[in-house]
């Protein structure tokens, strides 16, 4: 499966449109592509396996959308398979005071994953250049004047976000940023379907139908963000998702792939090590 | 007072022998320095005041230095007339086990004052190019092989406290850089000192003698250091710390006058807000 088509270039003129919402892939049946994902997930768990052994390594997953677009299935049914002991999940939602009381990299910061872990971050600091620039959301971070007068506010936070994740992975935390890319059409036909739903209509709220008003502007936002943060440490990934088998097939790809590329090894015992061991196993063996 | 003359120059090839370790300014007696140092600590608590009423800027001061050159006398001393409950100070030691399972700036970022507040560092993540440097502790830090076979770990390093420290003024939070600058005999003497003084005896251990037969290699590291990441966001100030008095004098300056380019205010009161607030008063005098 080619994943470069779906990944964005780096500062490149960008429209959502050139990207499908609705596509197969290669698939010429569901079945195929399920295939591929159950597959995908017992090497992830692998590799995962390897990659907390190792110890040097993060992997930081990060997942942005419109509403509706399916971040929660999409890691539900993605990272099911993975040991939870090396998996951190966090949803980010709206800002606490504490959180609005330090830098907005601050609340990010804390929910890193460890070393051998992969992190899922269900929203993100993003959401900083997305939301609270469609909504001029920025009086509650309490900036300095300087800040808030200045024309460059979001160039200066793209160059922001690029300096963080480069940084990271020059710790060892790679991030992989997916958006899932859902038609207005699409949305549409999920809200009828939530609120028809008992089961799901609880999900639904007036403030989406609010959100969706803003749909064209989020666009706009989101091509522009994508396209000045998708760096080779932390590219972005177009998740067309308007199947979402489709695009779960494609997330779990990606993922796989960036963990074959982290290649996580177990650690290497030395000749003197592995001498303790036989010795440690004759102990027991002997033990009375 | 011309705090200029001490703040080190950015990317300019730097000896700290340029700088005294011994100097009286232009004070001509102790007596009129401590004078200063009073005043300044009369106007920092003035400044502190408004700074947390305004509650959009934060102050982070950054202590480094070789050992007895006075770090924490100097937090004693010049910072003992500030409000503690704008007031944090850490004092960072070896990383834990969690600390280093993420990268360096992790606990760094935790620790970071809240807006409003002023953050007193005691040692920082500049240690992480100094001691780990020095004496080559990166293992510990389980870096993947791309970071630890690189030649520019060091210059990348710089790159990224550059960067963090860029990206916290572009948030509100001011950072400023201290290093306490003493010659390799005063260091000797207020050693002998310490030996000889139960009060302080057990501050001494042979680890400090240790530390102190790599003294050219730490001035020569922290030369490099400082000049490399003394940005207009983040400055450097080599303090001359033979004499304690003018250490602490010319800290307090630098802390005030850096206090005073930020300009706290506090909260201006619309119109409305301030008939409420007479409306309230004339409910507290009427109350029976």
């Amino acid at each position: 499966m080619d994943i470069s088509k779906y990944r964005v270039p780096f500062k490149k003129n960008l429209s959502l449109s050139d990207y499908p919402t609705d596509s197969n892939g290669k698939f010429k049946t569901r079945e195929d592509a399920e295939k591929l994902l159950e597959k995908n997930i017992k090497r992830m768990a692998e590799l995962q396996d390897k990659l907390y052994a190792h110890d040097k390594f993060a992997l930081l997953l990060i997942f942005q959308a419109m509403d509706a677009a399916g971040k929660d299935g999409a890691i539900k049914n993605v990272m099911s398979g993975l040991n939870p002991q090396g998996t951190q999940v966090y949803s980010f939602k709206q800002p606490s005071a504490e959180e609005l009381d330090h830098d907005f990299l601050w609340r990010i910061n804390k929910s890193l994953p460890e070393r051998g872990r992969i992190g899922i971050f269900n929203r993100s600091h993003y959401e900083e250049i997305l939301v609270v620039r469609v909504h001029n959301y920025l009086q509650p971070e309490k900036l300095p004047d300087y800040v808030m007068n200045s024309k460059n506010i979001w160039k200066d936070r793209y160059r922001q976000f690029r300096d963080y994740e480069r940084y990271l992975y020059e710790n060892g935390v790679w991030t992989v940023k997916f958006f899932l890319h859902i038609s207005k059409d699409e949305q549409k036909k999920r809200f009828m379907k939530r609120i028809e739903d008992p089961a799901k209509n609880w999900k639904f709220s007036s403030s989406d139908l609010k959100e969706r008003e803003h749909w064209d502007e989020y666009q706009k936002v989101y091509a522009e963000a994508l396209t000045e943060t998708s760096t080779k440490f932390a590219p972005w990934y177009v998740i067309p998702s308007d199947k979402k088998w489709f695009g779960r097939t494609l997330i779990s790809e990606i993922i796989t792939k960036t963990l074959e590329k982290m290649d996580p090894v177990y650690p290497q015992m030395s000749e003197d090590k592995l001498k303790n061991l036989q010795l440690y196993k004759e102990q027991l063996e002997t033990e009375s």
